[in-house]
């Protein structure tokens, strides 16, 4: 659930971190130091299998992104500093009228999770900027899901659990997706931004994020428990 | 449990190809190889995280090891070919006089696993031969374990259950240690000596020797199927 304070010092201080790992955008090591220091690996292209403190970790790579876009962006939006790409030429969107209605009945909301969406006409709309952390691809989908959630939803639920419903939305589609293949460098940076999260167990749907096999949990199984 | 016939074609292969194994005493590959396509590491020193076709695998380290040495030891000495190490000068064993007359008493038994004791008096054994798989710094203790077998079960175990017994000894002295850091090269070697024994997934004793994750377990426990 949302927070609804911006003045929690301990969420200030999550984005200030994130704010400043996010800058890294790259991280280049040798393929030996990782070898090295660096104990983990992608299977299925879905999961991270993780040495750490805890013990094995099997780690569900969208779930853990989702998770961690999804904090993210919460505390950009209570901290009033959601960043936005503007377009120099708007994009159109199309969609039924109804949808186009619900949008623009809820461009304020738009605005603080960083879409910048006008009217065009009818069943189009101009989309003018954008979040920087969504991939550009996903944010016709977005925009199309707020607007399924809107007119479903509307009327129904506070405006802090829309709000909460559309981060949710923009943090599934912004994620890592399960089937793609991750660069080494890229696995070490997600392992690296899960310790930045407050909850990073749970992606916010609710589903485990990992399965973490402690090393009293390995004895027991192998029979070296006695 | 021993099998008896010595001319089992499939052991004999099992033994023909464990043979020309051990003969590539090294394996050289860079860190890079390694990284692309061996995906495994170590933890706790103990269990080594493999990603294999049958899904992610964590393996117990010694319990594997001991199980391909025990098979790789049987297959040798069901067809009579264990290879031995003849000391230029032989190493005394000092134990209790019962122990001396047990063992010499099955120097029979003795000479076909791969060890030539003979008498030196009292309570010293000569030991002129070990078989080649055994660690030298193991012997004196192997040894000893055989005496206390052979005095504890003689009469009451069949000579192939007492075969049976030592080859357990042996595999487990011989066996990596838990608590034995691996280098890559010797991760990789052990793995691949795995796929050459039968009955791979139990140590001697019957501890498992694997645990395996399937796509399956994982794609449920991370809720991914419905």
């Amino acid at each position: 659930q949302l927070n609804s304070t911006t003045s929690d010092p301990a969420t200030l201080d999550t984005a200030d971190s994130a704010e400043s790992l996010l800058a890294e955008s790259t991280v280049s090591c040798s393929p030996e130091i990782i070898t090295d220091e660096f104990r983990a690996f992608q299977i299925y292209d879905c999961y991270l299998v993780v040495a750490s403190d805890a013990g094995l970790e099997i780690i569900d790579q969208h779930a853990l992104h989702e998770r961690i876009m999804y904090e993210h962006l919460r505390t950009k939006i209570l901290a009033g500093v959601v960043e936005s790409q503007r377009l120099l030429i708007p994009e159109t969107i199309e969609c039924t009228a109804v949808q186009a209605a619900a949008v623009l009945e809820h461009s304020e909301l738009m605005t603080q999770i960083g879409f910048d969406i006008q009217e065009f006409g009818g069943t189009t709309l101009l989309l003018h900027s954008f979040p920087v952390l969504i991939p550009r691809g996903s944010i016709v989908r977005i925009v199309l899901d707020f607007a399924e959630k809107l007119i479903q939803k509307d009327g129904r639920l506070s405006r802090r659990d829309l709000l909460d419903h559309m981060l949710h939305t923009m943090s599934c589609r912004a994620a890592i997706k399960s089937g793609q293949r991750l660069a080494l460098e890229e696995m070490r940076e997600l392992l690296r931004q899960r310790h930045l999260v407050q909850d990073s167990h749970h992606c916010p749907h609710g589903r485990p994020t990992a399965l973490t096999l402690s090393r009293h949990t390995l004895d027991q199984q192998f029979g070296r428990l006695g």
